[in-house]
């Protein structure tokens, strides 16, 4: 059979499962990343889980998200991190080398692996012909731990690129293209695979702003072919040798199948407040705007700066505006110095920021109230700037140079100026970089390293395996559509403790019933204790503390209508039994404060999707059914995978 | 009489009172600056006050304190800032142009002018044969509006230099050596003249070095002469004709002398928690570090970084060790572009954060917990770095960049390496710099400038000038020794609403009273209301917001054993009658609750400085007086300095 890329990554990692849309599979992953914000609690979930070492090929350990150190927190997770690193033989990448993508592509990146990133961005590797996803913590831990990924099998989306993009437009424009026409959900459960002419002309780079974007789409992920660009690039790191071909069989087909001719494109820009709110720049230029801001993984090649910088070049920029350089890389930025970018950039008026994702992740940068920020970054939703009621722009660094000069949106195209051209730099600094990016220490060294756990880092105490027999209170009868949020909320009040299951868990449940911490910390140890709630359970962003927190609360089982998805695997992680019931009229028969049993509940989940609980003192008889997979089945009856993975771990050795 | 250069600038400024050390003389002020933390504030006492344009030769406002934008609220300031600038007639400097300090040195700063600054590290511009002095708010929002400055004739404490530093020691360790031999208070009532055969080695940023600390020692002012050196470095600012000399009259004397024979100095730091706190490095070299920290307005020139890339060129830091590089302005950091430094800085792991005060002042880059810090900053008081309880040494660029690349405090005499000679660069990119220090708008365009205020930026409201009878309750009794932090508390809560009268107001007495604010707006507008206190009362930061909140929310009188010094011209400024007991045993007699009668005030106050008010109901007689001038007089019964300039600009018209 003749395959696409993205079934020949998927067929030379499958481990489980058959290769039809839809259906789950299990893959191999060869590398992995995480970022501090979310690496913290993934090398605690390591530790609980009792892992030794890495399994992967390379796993990196980045720290670009929480760079304002504003009191102890932030540098000590630091600290962890790199201890952590070392601990389990990852790769450290200090803080001031940049955002994980671009530096994991230049250092770490190889085409026919997969990878695996506690990051919603991590798909932009896709452009070295990898596999590369974005996933929650826990699942990034139990790849580190040498475990399979488990997603079901996409349909495969082919984009064939023809022609040759105008002057003024750039690889920004062809994701912002894709947006349009496809909106933020239009990616959803499909691998976007970009092929055809059009290629030749997009470096690997240029490729990556296409790759990372494809998040916006909702996309399990994006893959490009490995070529003669991408061993290129791959040289131009000192890596040559690490590149191998990897390109569709002649003949291969797409799942589904589209064009883009990129000699018919213009600058586009996405208005507030969604990445799908695609327009070509006509409808707004000359809008006044307050900031312009190049970086984030989004935009984050040498030549998305020195284009920017080029266009400024012995100009002022408009008065009263805030032009924000934010480097992506310690190599960039390095580079931009090398070649007189910075230069250029600081002369026109420029604020040069440290690298990292800073204000792409509302971490400075925020805009003033009630003005528009133009920017090269992947999202707009609205307060992502830290600013609440904000009006962010998408676009290109051709779009947002032009721009700062004017004050206003500015068509680059009606500069009076020659569209620069940017050659790529073939040379790099690799040696300072390379001592940067902290080799993983050797396996004798690395068991002997301790933890460094600032008093804001605290380790994910031990839980036990389901229990086979409870009687539990129902401490919130909840009603439909309750989110993560409700659940255990996000925001800066409860953010700082996400290293810190104990402190965290006080918030949890808050905003439905503030008594609830004390109420399940009451019980914990004696009973534990249950909810109850309608439909859509659980909606939401895919916090994987929004399980974790209630279940060190006490939480046993959650009962409902029905689950939202990535919240039920949450749930099951974390080894809280959920279960839904059978006749959605017996939700009625439930208050808030009564008394559940569950009785044989080791063997009835594991022999029937379907089985009784009662309600105690009130003679009534619940039907409830779960739909649990075996997987799932070993994962919660251990006690969630941490517990899992630990049995696992013990039993081979 | 042969006049010191110090006798010279007060002479040249004297408008009211003797040149006799420790009476009130009134000085002509030449230029302001002040920095966007204390410029809102500022800017709206400048409204309030009905101040059309600045009467100063130059005023400048710069941001440099605020630049980590987590909302809308710091974008916003800057945006007010600029109008502010523009309506009175201001310099305006960018966000990204640096430190009010150095900036102010390369642009403004001219040799036998006086400068008022709202920052107390004004006086590193003493370096420029200038006479620069830190002052609060409302002292500037005068000096703008052409009103005189007024403090205790200093004596002038004449420190000879002699020899030259040897090779590894520099400016930084001068100053370290006197805060060694005087500790912080030594400088009080006191400004410290330089002088002798050693300045001709000091460049004018080493001098800057010096007099920038001038503050921790406490002193009123640091000067310099303007010598050929001064008139260098204007030449290398393309400000040549701007220079003037100005040296000390041969034979002039002194108040106190000291010298410093440059050359037997050693490399010196002064360790947690105080500036005090100096030491040979010899003492604690070896202790282990995370962090080495380059910037600040105590070492912001060009050869302090410069040497600090030279020392690391080639090599890499310690692992695990942060060692961040915060360029002091835009100018330094283009220069350090240009001859390589950043890229050496760069390529030895350093972090490059934008231009600005930064860490210095708490704004990002705090250190781990229970982790040493060394900084090239002025101040390492317990909790300034933003980690509360840290432990941060100071120390020279040398020291620093030697114990980055060991991760240990290192003498640089033990470095295997000849120590780098560092020339100062002649030409500079000036052309961009002045676009970025936005020169003040025309008086006919400024006029109708409409000052930008985001929805957190309020105007101060109208306050009434002294009653001639009033009945107010004593709403709080008080112990001695109440801080300005309990009056009006600081910190991350309550400072983002300094621009915002009518919000922080909500703070006001709060760790006394929780109740204050609510009771006292009960009152505001019926009788308002007066606080009793024993001694000491105000004492602690000279924060001008604990008179103006109180008053706001109707404090008409304060009645004390004994006053804190600047707390008491904090409450004269703001129209609050400030009394204390003629009998300290009267202190019993009042209970909170009281009602205090206060008739015929106005006269009283004119006539005598004892008089007697009553306690209503209870009829007793308390004798109180005041230590008022008759400058004071005239203010408080305007009812503050805001309506007196107001006044006093309306009959000028």
């Amino acid at each position: 059979m003749k395959l696409n890329v993205a079934q020949k990554l998927i067929k030379d990692h499958l481990v489980e499962g058959e290769m039809e849309p839809g259906k789950e599979i299990g893959l191999k992953i060869d590398q992995t990343l995480t970022q501090d914000a979310t690496g913290t609690m993934v090398m605690l979930e390591l530790e609980a889980m009792g892992v030794d070492r890495a399994q992967t090929e390379a796993s990196a350990q980045y720290v670009d998200h929480n760079l304002i150190q504003d009191d102890y927190r932030n540098a000590d997770d630091h600290l962890f991190l790199r201890s952590a690193a070392n601990r389990f033989g990852l790769y450290f990448s200090r803080p001031g080398n940049g955002v994980s993508h671009p530096v994991h592509m230049q250092r770490l990146a190889r085409p026919g692996r997969t990878l695996l990133g506690s990051d919603s961005h991590t798909c932009a590797n896709g452009c070295m012909g990898m596999l590369a996803m974005g996933a929650g913590g826990i699942d990034v831990a139990m790849a580190i731990a040498g475990e399979p990924y488990y997603v079901k099998m996409p349909q495969v989306w082919g984009v064939k690129l023809t022609g040759k993009l105008p002057d003024w437009v750039s690889a920004k424009d062809v994701i912002l293209e894709m947006l349009r026409r496809h909106d933020v959900k239009g990616g959803v459960g499909k691998i976007i695979e970009y092929y055809g002419p059009g290629l030749k002309d997009l470096s690997a780079m240029d490729r990556h702003v296409i790759a990372n974007m494809g998040a916006e789409l909702g996309a399990t992920a994006t893959v490009f072919p490995s070529d003669k660009e991408v061993k290129r690039y791959m040289k131009s790191q000192g890596r040559e040798d690490e590149w191998m071909e990897l390109k569709a069989d002649r003949g291969a087909k797409y799942d589904i199948d589209e064009e883009i001719d990129l000699s018919s494109l213009e600058p586009l820009i996405a208005k507030p407040s969604s990445p799908g709110n695609v327009v070509p720049i006509s409808e707004v230029a000359g809008e006044p705007i307050y900031q312009s801001y190049i970086g984030s993984s989004a935009n984050p090649g040498y030549r998305d700066f020195a284009i920017a910088a080029e266009i400024v070049k012995g100009k002022s920029i408009a008065e009263g505006l805030s032009f924000d350089i934010n480097p992506t890389s310690r190599q960039l930025l390095t580079k931009m110095v090398e070649e007189g970018h910075i230069a250029s950039l600081l002369g026109s008026g420029a604020r040069l920021h440290q690298a990292g994702c800073n204000g792409c992740i509302g971490m400075g940068q925020a805009p003033a109230s009630g003005r528009n920020s133009l920017r090269t970054t992947p999202r707009n939703f609205p307060g992502r700037s830290g600013t609440k009621e904000d009006s962010v722009f998408l676009c290109s660094p051709e779009v947002a140079a032009a721009s700062a000069l004017t004050g206003v949106i500015t068509d680059p195209r009606t500069l009076d100026m020659k569209c620069p051209k940017i050659k790529e730099p073939e040379n790099r600094n690799l040696e300072a970089e390379q001592a940067m990016l902290e080799a993983p220490s050797s396996e004798t060294d690395g068991v002997k390293v301790e933890l460094e756990k600032g008093p804001n880092i605290n380790s994910i105490p031990q839980m036990d395996p389901l229990e086979d027999k409870f009687e539990v209170p129902v401490l919130l009868k909840m009603g439909d559509n309750v989110s993560t949020d409700e659940i255990l909320a996000g925001g800066s009040r409860v953010l700082p403790f996400r290293s810190n299951l104990q402190k965290i868990s006080t918030f949890t449940f808050e905003i439905i019933d503030d008594q609830y911490y004390e109420k399940s910390m009451n019980m914990k140890d004696e009973s534990g204790h249950v909810v109850v709630a309608g439909n859509n359970y659980g909606q939401g962003s895919s916090r994987e503390h929004a399980a974790l927190a209630p279940r060190y609360l006490g939480l046993k089982a959650v009962l409902v209508k029905d689950f939202a998805r990535i919240h039920l695997q949450n749930l099951i992680n974390f080894g809280i039994l959920p279960i839904q019931f059978a006749n959605e009229e017996d939700y009625e028969k439930i208050e808030q404060g009564d008394v559940l049993v569950f009785d044989d509940i080791r063997e009835k989940v594991q022999n029937s999707k379907e089985f009784d609980i009662t309600v105690k003192d009130k003679n009534e008889t619940i039907r409830v059914f779960h739909e649990l997979t075996d997987r799932h089945l070993d994962i919660l009856l251990a006690g969630g995978v941490i517990n899992w993975i630990k049995d696992k771990q013990e039993s081979e050795v």
